[in-house]
């Protein structure tokens, strides 16, 4: 695989609508939706069609740019459109950044952080390389959770991303992706977008990392993050913390892969970053079918919060940050 | 909820058939299963219509009076049964105990084993009630994986019948089922069986069991086990040794329900206990409904072995062991 094949595509602007690839729909089938409106946008945000932090940024830029179009209220649109998942902060960095910018200037700036964002990947993905390639000299596993790839940015991806970027350089490995239950990013997303651009890659689910890393083949761990606070406490997917404690008990090396986005310096630690709670049905069903009874009380929680203690480096398109952040 | 109260039950003898609710079925459905033949029953065994170490025990008990009541070989059959599931060795130490009967003995000794087990499961499960009580004594969470309740044995339960025990003697606790992936035994069963015995139970995906732990909530884990070597090293559902890490990351108890025939004194460690792999479609569908890339390698080992070093105490129908084991 070339650094240069284009990878899967989720995110297009074609005229005077944004263009999102349904991923709730992946890997079964390919639906293209239209969307007219910043309330479609912010629907589709919410329900999960377009995820990842960057990916959810960037369709939030064209929402804007489409509040515009329609003649809506700007501020009303940004609110609605931040608030339709509260844990990721990449969307927030963008919106702040086009607040200032007059209406006709919309359009071509959410077109630019769209391409900014694919080019923060391939940065970030080079500063990840020769950390990829130590971590990797004997071990060729590389774990995973969710989708970070270009499903879950404006293409490349943050963690996938490196793991491209990596393999690309011609650094060997095998990657081994978390089904990640509730909504399967893993399974769905990750698996489809590491057969479609030639990653080799094996499914696992959720509940066999520590079978995996008692192995002894898994020589990093790479994951995304939806919002880091200053002192590098990463929020991320649901799942995150706990292959963080399994990779200390093992020995291996925890990447967390951060476009500077992500980071909220806002937030002191990952106490106040807010977790979003989903609804109990994405527990009890898959796909729609029913796997446990109907009125069992469920936890939902979207994502868990991993201490810095247990992060060995952020990697960033700036290049690889360890504490203190810079500028913090 | 009384502890005389009578639990839900997986298996019937019916003069000359073995009754099995099919647990695949289960919660969606209750279907009974009536099964003639000891290749049924190993059947049964295989596709997990009964599983659970003791519950596929007490089957194959009645699979090999079946196969005397259709005068069939008993040594083969007494193979075939044993060769239905590799890792669980309950069925291997409950053949050995009807080796040497006359054939006219063997069903009542078959039903006798199946009275056996629930009365070895309440004699544990009296076992554990005083460690619960302690472990609980300020966080009343318990987190437990797959089924160990009355479905997984005789009746009862092995750590789900130290829950039930604890309950019934009035320890206030609130289970925390993880749904265990890939054959969602946690959340098609667990929570099922909570449910119907009115056990306080919250069901949550596999990945969110670092997250719950940090919450402060989990003041005990309790999970079965398949095969116990001579240094205590357990294998279990898959996903029990991440559990475990976890509990120890997070100086939580972590309880091994072990009926004395689950301990295999011909393994030394559990690097001797052979690991079942299944079918990757497990991992690719849910309840036959694709959730991955059919073409995705996948890894689907259905155990983990959890060192000694991880597990705080085995609560068996003799009492509470620490190691070394009585009779080393």
């Amino acid at each position: 695989m070339s650094d240069d094949k284009q990878p899967l595509q989720a995110i297009r602007w074609d005229e005077d609508a944004l263009l999102l690839l349904d991923q709730r729909a992946l890997p079964m089938s390919s639906v293209w939706l239209r969307l007219g409106s910043w309330v479609e946008v912010a629907w589709a945000i919410r329900v999960m069609v377009v995820r990842g932090a960057p990916a959810i940024a960037i369709a939030g830029a064209y929402g804007l740019a489409l509040a515009v179009q329609e003649g809506a209220d700007r501020a009303v649109a940004s609110a609605g459109l931040l608030a339709a998942r509260p844990t990721a902060v990449n969307l927030r960095a963008v919106l702040e950044r086009l607040a200032g910018l007059d209406d006709e200037a919309l359009l071509t700036a959410a077109c630019a952080e769209h391409a900014l964002d694919v080019a923060n990947n391939r940065a970030l993905g080079q500063a990840g390389v020769a950390l990829l390639q130590d971590a990797l000299a004997s071990r060729k596993g590389v774990l995973t959770i969710c989708n970070t790839g270009s499903l879950a940015t404006g293409g490349h991806g943050t963690a996938l991303g490196m793991v491209r970027s990596a393999l690309a350089a011609g650094v060997a490995l095998h990657v081994f992706a978390l089904e990640t239950r509730p909504y399967l990013q893993g399974a769905r997303l990750t698996a489809h977008e590491c057969l479609e651009d030639g990653i080799p890659c094996t499914l696992i689910t959720d509940g066999m990392a520590g079978a995996l890393l008692a192995t002894g083949q898994i020589g990093a761990c790479v994951i995304g993050c939806d919002r880091v606070a200053q002192n590098g406490d990463a929020a991320n997917k649901i799942g995150s913390l706990g292959l963080a404690v399994l990779c200390r008990h093992y020995g291996v090396p925890f990447f967390v892969a951060m476009p500077t986005d992500t980071l909220d310096r806002d937030c002191a630690d990952g106490d106040a970053i807010p977790i979003e709670e989903r609804d109990g049905d994405e527990v009890r069903q898959v796909q729609g079918t029913p796997i446990a009874p109907a009125q069992v009380p469920v936890w939902n929680p979207a994502f868990d919060v991993t201490p810095a203690a247990l992060i060995t480096a952020w990697v960033t398109e700036q290049g690889v940050w360890r504490l203190p952040f810079p500028n913090g």
